[in-house]
């Protein structure tokens, strides 16, 4: 059994999270604590009760070698269309550690689970896709309270990732998640500290009664 | 300052949230208590740190009156689609606490936060709506630490929300979150307990390499 030694008070850990990119230290993650992490994901909401996600777990190291290839490539596809000032800072910027972090995990939704009538889901189709990222936000909290690091890579193109680890036709990537140890967590978020973009108050991000008012 | 009589610790908080139908007491919640959920929703990681989100909070008793009575169209909708033996096992489940939890959040997302260059966000432009649903996460569960009760109700259409809350064009409603005061949570989820879907076990989300191992 694990022995933490941070709180594990859920508001501490949410402050403690960081979207991790440098800090991988490469060492293995036990399956048992593994578990615990996606069995949190695994208890989060979804749509009608769909849990509409799946988790592909990818230690493999071509694997993970050729899919860092693929998001080098599309982080020059960003980095192109960058004006010259932003493309300075963003070059100062990892994107991702999916070869440090040892283990991405690869989270998927399928539009066919739940069969033909998801309750909650004829009015919005995008309910189910919410529902598998309230899984990574449960995730990516345990796994700050175990003292792992996550880091969301975006940098890819669905079809590629897909083919990558054969999902089935239908069945969409939401995320690449880098799953590691790490030597420590950042306090300031990267994008702050590089200066790639403050925080916006959070009174701003408040509305009474309507958007307007 | 709150004495939570309940266990903050994360795992606990996890498996105690429950998506909140009939529990609402009515009883206010008070602001400061609300703000630190706020403020937990908007801890939450983004792309690029766009934070793209935004929060209405509806009290007003007209404005929720309206919304419940479109819900409740919404309900019919998904009813009539239904097969028999189905629409009689919905017919007994609530899908909305909108008038008894005393308060909405509406939670919204702008794909204009974060200028024309979202870093993370050129190759998937879902990426955005994905933040908005880690955001409304960390909310639930701090809620839930704060022994509140939250219902995401999704029977709406986007277009009738957006004009309801006053959202300017382009901005779009991700769910209206019926927050508020307890008098229990349930401890197995409604969908469950009235027999229209059961959980899938764990092990079957989980894949080794690729979806097909």
């Amino acid at each position: 059994m694990r022995t933490p030694t941070l709180s594990q008070d859920l508001y501490d850990v949410i402050a403690r999270r960081r979207d991790v990119r440098a800090e991988f230290s490469g060492k293995p993650v036990a399956l048992q604590t593994l578990r615990r992490v996606l069995d949190a994901a695994h208890s989060a909401p979804s749509v009608g009760h769909s849990q509409p996600w799946d988790f592909v777990l990818v230690f493999d190291e071509d694997k993970r070698d050729r899919f860092a290839e693929h998001v080098e490539t599309e982080r020059q596809t960003f980095a192109d269309e960058l004006p010259p000032d932003r493309r300075e800072t963003f070059g100062r910027i990892k994107v991702e550690g999916i070869r440090e972090s040892g283990l991405g995990v690869v989270v998927t939704y399928d539009p066919e689970r739940g069969g033909q009538h998801v309750l909650g889901r004829h009015a919005i189709a995008d309910t189910g896709l919410y529902s598998t990222c309230l899984a990574i936000q449960n995730l990516w909290l345990a796994a700050t309270a175990e003292e792992l690091g996550v880091g969301w890579v975006s940098f890819y193109r669905e079809e590629f990732l897909a083919d990558l680890v054969g999902l089935p036709d239908g069945v969409r990537p939401v995320a690449w998640l880098c799953l590691g140890h790490v030597t420590r967590l950042q306090e300031v978020p990267d994008l702050v500290r590089h200066g790639w973009r403050d925080g916006r108050p959070l009174d701003e991000a408040i509305h009474f009664e309507s958007w307007r008012s």
